[in-house]
């Protein structure tokens, strides 16, 4: 038997039609790419994105292309996903981060059939354009006054091609699993991988991420998402915020601590997400320059393990809450979140502090377990890791043409190729990335664990463990050191300075110094060149 | 061109399954019917359910079948729900209050075909079984020392039922529209019509619940649902509160000032829900003891209007934050949540409760819109009133077996039967009921707002205004006043009191002095048995 309530999908475009109703005097404030702060509100967005659905549909896009997005966070690139995903079409983030080359990889496996692209990217869009054949249209995300020479052919400016809308688009009534939106994930290995949100998933992603336990905004939020709309859908603020009518505010393409210091101030934000990167840049600001965050109540810190300096900081010099997360392009992105459970309250500061430091627990929606290599659930004892799997209704079942395949099992789990512990109240720690944990004599170590206590030391300005052969153990670690400049730490001193904070038969068998370790285009340590190099190492018992 | 995510349908028992994961440990206090206060966990809660799962799916009931509760808020009756749904059976709540001819009635239309009671409401069950033909078996819930004498055949004690249970019952995989749960809304007028909630309806809801704006509530609450199962879901915290992790406590049957209080107290509770009638047992008791609220921080007021006063009270007196909230039983039931905005910054204290004390604004998957009688949309200028249609996924698109379908439209749109007027920040207000409201000469009165002034005058007990037949007016309104014990206002007196208050031609044509307004069994005005009383009632200016 079937319940009788009402279909009513679940659909993106609802989140701004609710935002113009129930908060449509709401401000959306932007450092636009051309240098001054803009200001619209949700009535404004709602309308505009209505305008960009109508000229896409009049340049002949129908439901199902790929409209891809060349852009900073700013209200004219919130205004093209929701006028994509309004008139059915795909909104495709791509990362200028990337290489011109791997970005036009990209767009040709996706297809995409329009860009809109910031004043910042014409240089790329000038390269890659004219190697993707099934590009149809470009606009630039700027007025006639500002649009540049360009050699390439039947370049517009947005607000002019805007402009001819009569902004009486009506949505489209589309199947809540209509795609909605795509990212594709750079891995260190293999070419880039496509996922494609739905209008489903999208909007349940906004709705567990609002969660108080989760990012928990509200209307009265001020939100400034630094992390990119490229990255990961900058983490799903620009669904979140339009869903409670939260006041965003969108750095543009400046992420410097001046920059980011001054929208905190100016707008009085209260709530602000982005890489630890950013947080370093912005706390050495604030250290220079004395200057305080009185309106700032909480950060969500993400992308990468967050050093326990940068909580503490937060916390005790500014009072700001820290939450550390987890999640992946695959996630839509959100996983897990570390906000403390009333369990925690009996902890002292620094008890605290190691909390703070896992990735957290997941909101309803996202299931998580951790098995051994035969697929077999590990405990959740906080101790005992296992290959990380998760589920749920914001996470990816397959790739863009079938890629990748394999992270996909028949029960729906997401192998995410990361390895972590869960401890008993459900807190979510990484220990490693699969493919790179050690594997000694059928036991795994953690490298993460092993370079973070290196770092510790002194002399060491960055190490990374990584597994190389041994004829009894399989994998032995080797550590891989760079001494910081003038300093001159020696093996046994450092392996001692090591014994005693992690397991007897985990301290690396033998140290290698050397002047560079190898890092992606994102700054991680690419630990695939690191054992290339050292693949026929011989450690020292190994040697005799 | 559909979406790459998982098919992850939204299922009840997903909520406790993940409730038991990642607060295994959180608790669920109960004061039991049978006196003591009981106490489990999440993963007890999900155990548990699993058991009647089991039982219920041995006793031969089948996904579809109705199971009916006649229970206060305890664990049991939780697991009760959670047992029902996961079996793919729908738990249908019984509203003790009703007589028992119409529980007889409403359980013979929902051909319910078990019945879970607590042991207070073995007299009406012993009444009414007889007559439910499709009754197969009732559990009492309860152990065998306290099970009753009865003269029903096949009594069982619930402890000793699910006892027999292995706990190994694997949950149904189950479409999402699936049917959930039922509850009868009790109208004034006509025959009891069925709601009947889907899972996906049920998860929409609670995460709408749970969103800051709306409960807000969080792992870290202790949440104290007053409002009873029975009675519209308890506004939906059986799901909510299990989905966050927060902490349960169940007021079993008793609901007096003392009792809340003791619960409020000892279990340092943070967030509940009741109607007004409650908490205002609850204001008496502190202010007869002198007692004070300290862990208290938020209250959700609803069911029917909450007073100024009581708003003012719990703010003023008790720094507890007073959310008046709007629902109905075919709305899951929340619809509007009065939180402040930040557009009330700047008002003063009065100019806030002017706020508050209007029934709010819609979370994310609440449409509103207020028509006048051609269903034109009125504009939302918070003065204009009209009929509330509300549209959404957790809204009823029929009632069961098809009743009451004039309150549907082809567009989805339910007619609430209310009328109402919205702000232009979105805030709804009630007006009337619209089978209440007067219509003179084409422009509608609102009853309720004529009878909120006249209870404002010092001799007034309590105040109806009605429409009567007018000539020329077609209706006028007539004030039915009963005066304060001992007290002798006078008709002119009373009407000079309301001039200035309203429009001038909104001023009742005259007024009856009576002995007692009738009243409903839930304490409402039967505004019909009045209209009837006074059906050929002679207005002054009409009588000459």
């Amino acid at each position: 038997m079937l319940g009788l309530m009402q279909e009513w999908p679940l659909l993106c475009h609802k989140i701004i039609d609710h935002a113009a109703r129930q908060n449509p005097a709401r401000e959306i404030v932007s450092r636009s790419v051309e240098g001054p702060i803009v200001r619209m509100t949700y009535a404004d967005l709602n309308i505009r994105s209505r305008k960009v659905a109508e000229r896409l549909a009049r340049e002949g896009c129908v439901p199902g292309d790929r409209i891809a997005t060349l852009a900073w966070n700013t209200g004219r690139h919130l205004e093209c996903w929701y006028g994509a995903m309004g008139m059915g079409g795909v909104y495709h983030t791509l990362n200028p981060r990337l290489f011109p080359d791997q970005i036009a990889w990209i767009m040709r496996h996706a297809e995409d059939g329009f860009l809109f692209c910031d004043l910042t990217f014409m240089p790329i869009v000038e390269k890659i354009a004219p190697s993707v054949p099934s590009l149809r249209r470009i606009v630039v995300l700027t007025d006639e006054a500002h649009l540049p020479q360009s050699p390439l052919p039947g370049l517009v400016a947005y607000e002019t091609w805007l402009a001819e809308a009569d902004g009486d688009f009506r949505w489209l009534e589309l199947d809540e699993n209509t795609a909605a939106g795509m990212c594709y994930t750079s891995g260190t290995t293999g070419e880039p991988k496509g996922v494609l949100y739905s209008h489903r998933s999208n909007v349940l992603h906004a709705m567990m991420a609002c969660m108080p336990d989760a990012m928990g905004i509200s209307s009265r939020d001020v939100v400034l998402p630094v992390v990119p709309m490229f990255h990961a859908n900058a983490w799903g603020l620009g669904q979140s915020a339009p869903m409670v009518g939260a006041k965003l505010v969108m750095p543009g393409g400046k992420m410097d601590g001046a920059s980011i210091y001054e929208l905190l101030d100016t707008e009085k934000v209260t709530f602000s997400a982005a890489v630890p990167t950013v947080w370093l840049m912005l706390l050495q600001h604030l250290e220079e320059t004395g200057k305080t965050l009185p309106h700032l109540r909480k950060v969500v810190i993400g992308g990468s393990a967050c050093p326990r300096v940068m909580i503490r900081k937060f916390e005790e010099n500014y009072g700001v809450e820290v939450v550390h997360a987890w999640g992946m392009t695959e996630m839509s992105p959100l996983g897990t979140l570390c906000t403390l459970k009333p369990e925690c309250d009996g902890l002292d500061a620094e008890g605290k502090l190691d909390i703070r430091q896992k990735q957290g627990w997941a909101p309803f929606g996202v299931e998580m377990k951790i098995t051994d290599d035969a697929d077999v659930e590990r405990p959740w004892d906080g101790a005992t890791f296992g290959r990380l799997k998760v589920r749920g209704p914001a996470v990816a079942r397959a790739y863009y043409g079938g890629a990748g395949g394999e992270q996909f099992d028949a029960a729906g789990w997401f192998d995410t190729g990361d390895v972590a512990h869960i401890d008993a109240g459900g807190y979510m720690q990484i220990t490693d990335r699969a493919k790179d944990v050690i594997k000694s004599g059928g036991e795994w170590i953690s490298t993460i664990d092993l370079e973070n206590i290196a770092v510790g030391h002194p002399d060491v300005a960055e190490a990374a463990a990584i597994g190389v052969p041994h004829a009894k153990w399989d994998e032995r670690p080797l550590l891989v050191v760079v001494r910081k400049a003038g300093r001159n730490v020696e093996k046994k001193a450092l392996l001692d300075f090591m014994a005693g904070k992690v397991a007897r038969w985990w301290i690396p068998d033998d140290v290698a110094f050397v002047d560079e370790i190898p890092h992606t285009a994102t700054g991680k340590i690419q630990k695939s060149v690191l054992r290339e190099r050292f693949r026929d190492y011989r450690l020292p018992a190994d040697r005799a």
